[in-house]
């Protein structure tokens, strides 16, 4: 396992099979106490049961016992890069999935609109969570902020948040949040954690002055608060590693901005299953790895909704067999992580997955969930092996050694 | 896994939850052949059984597939510590246990007394195990021994065991036993296997030579033997990595020494189940952490007296409902490494594990052996993981990344 990373590119090997990986975010959960059955227990999922007879089912965990991860890391870790080793700031993984100009040299950071008083306390760190129309028409506002030798971009995100780039010489990215995570107190300063980081928060600093009188009367989102910097990540690519034309259909663009660091094509799409179905239909002749991704489980599971969790893996059910009419010669169906109805939050239990390939052992399992996963051929696995697999049963990965 | 040990600092979170972590001596077995079961599948373990339905089980390696760990690694891997990377000389564990004044830059070592004849050659390595308060006896003769420049403390353990601290300049610990490990033939000269450890064999030898003089005449122990020199560990400490205010209720001396060296306060006990469980009682509400040790278990295993352990196991069950009704947020009973009667010594095999607390999946396992707890939850991992899961059923570990 250990050496895996290192050894990926010698073995990949060209072909022409087709890998469709399905990442149900949150996938994992935990049983309802009344009832002892977990969320999957509780789903009535007649397509994945039948693929958990027919196909090879594991448990995986994506930062190794005991480890929470957010939702960078546990992608990193499904795409097959160590989690602990390449680490991506938030604000840069946004700035990939919204589309914007984002290159190497960058800093990128997230931006909440948010309520200040006279005295400049932050009152609402949410803004009253403003539609997310309004947030672009504040974004297209923010737009007139000029700073000498800086290119600023900005995009909105959902609801109050949105996503800046900074482009000039000498930017690197250690600078703390001016986010205080409470109310009543003004938003902290920016300090640069190294010397380095002093020009990003000399811009960041004339940004938030600005900013602060681009949108003086507004109501209630009359500024920003800053955080998470980051630069552009610098990840090996898929294409090069595993030899894969590979493609991201995800509604939701922190995804697409994951992929995307690890040389994969976005498309933007709506994060409605059909939706994401109709693109990757349409685009599926040209790709050889797809990772499409359900985000609304997890949403379910973080607010703690388990019957919502419940109906929402229904659905997934619902659309294996028109992801298995694609006829990819490996299918795998996990998440990037467990989030518990009954904890309401991302956690570390290991997740169940399913794969289906031709050179899958039928492992005969009653059903699809925690509980049978962890009986089945797989064993226990890190998330990071996942993608090894993928290229083992789609016969991509040549023979190590004589 | 492989970074986990790193990045435990930066993860740690306070919170007031606590935990309990059993740690039954020994406490895998293997099937006697006349039944085909095993210590645990021989004992009634109600209470166990009903934990591993309601809690999560897995088995633990203690240092990997085929490794037999002695005390000392298997319990800093227990304690989340690499055991490959962080090696205690055994004479080191038995000064701190004792509770002697030993610090940085001190040797410690092992002491056995025996008995040689009139040609110095060994005739019984452990004295005819002289009762413990002779040996008490013979350690304050011992004290009389003077070396230039060299600080000597030494303190009686268990029968015909002592430790002795040496402390003075340019002490290092590469340094052989004089025990042979055999009789009929005289100790082994000391030899220093590095350079720096000259200085050593010359203070062990001067000890040597004077112990010989003041036990000279004594019936059956004129003489003793030294091994496992090891200078003070320098380890991370559990409050600085945790979080955690840790408290080791163990009666053997050897592993309050190992629980002290990674920071947790000791406390001087009995090794009585009963007499550790008044102690855990009385000081409960100070600590996040205890560690409590069950001794008998091991003992039995290495006499190999099956019928034995099995007996000392359901005493150990007996006592898991008054250790559940502390309430610790986590309840983890396992053992540092496996001691089967039919191999009378540790073994490398992996080590049954039980998990107690709201957010551990409930296994529903049939009852608490090694055969069963292969197919918990939990699965099978390196024992360093059990610290990480642990912190993280009690809440105590943050999200890592976005």
């Amino acid at each position: 396992m250990i050496s895996s990373e290192y050894t990926r590119e010698l073995l990949a090997e060209g072909r022409d099979t087709k890998i469709l990986l399905v990442v149900v975010d949150g996938l994992g959960g935990l049983p309802d106490p009344r009832s002892g059955k977990s969320e999957l227990d509780t789903a009535r999922l007649p397509n994945l049961d039948a693929l958990a007879a027919s196909g090879s089912c594991g448990l995986i965990w994506p930062l190794g016992p005991g480890f929470t991860p957010g939702s960078g890391p546990a992608h990193l870790a499904l795409f097959g890069y160590d989690p602990w080793k390449h680490q991506i700031g938030r604000g840069a993984l946004s700035a990939m999935g919204l589309g914007l100009d984002f290159r190497a040299g960058d800093v990128a950071a997230r931006l909440n609109f948010c309520t200040v008083d006279d005295q400049g306390r932050v009152r609402d760190r949410r803004a009253g969570r403003i539609p997310t129309e309004k947030g672009r028409q504040l974004c297209e506002k923010l737009a007139a902020i000029r700073i000498p030798g800086i290119e600023v971009s900005i995009a909105p995100e959902m609801e109050y948040r949105a996503a800046v780039v900074f482009r000039g010489e000498g930017l690197e990215d250690e600078v703390s949040d001016s986010d205080p995570q409470v109310t009543g107190v003004p938003p902290h300063p920016l300090e640069a954690r190294r010397q380095g980081s002093a020009r990003t928060v000399e811009v960041a600093d004339a940004f938030l002055t600005q900013a602060r009188q681009v949108l003086r009367g507004e109501e209630p989102a009359n500024m920003v608060l800053i955080r998470g910097f980051g630069r552009y990540p610098v990840l090996p690519q898929m294409g090069e590693i595993y030899g894969l034309k590979a493609l991201a259909v995800a509604g939701y663009p922190m995804y697409r901005g994951v992929a995307s660091a690890v040389g994969m094509d976005t498309v933007e799409t709506d994060w409605h299953l059909d939706q994401e179905l109709a693109v990757l239909r349409t685009r599926w002749a040209e790709y050889d790895f797809v990772y499409l991704h359900v985000k609304k489980t997890d949403s379910a599971g973080e607010d703690g909704d388990f019957a919502r969790k419940v109906e929402l893996l229904e659905e997934v059910d619902q659309f294996v067999p028109r992801f298995l009419e694609l006829k990819p010669e490996v299918f795998i169906l996990t998440g990037d992580h467990s989030t518990p109805s009954v904890m309401r939050s991302h956690s570390w239990h290991p997740v169940p997955l399913v794969l289906q390939s031709p050179w899958a052992m039928a492992d005969g399992l009653p059903g699809f969930a925690e509980r049978h996963c962890r009986a089945g051929s797989l064993g226990m696995l890190p998330s990071t092996a996942v993608m090894a697999l993928a290229l083992a049963h789609a016969r991509r990965l040549e023979k190590f050694g004589a």
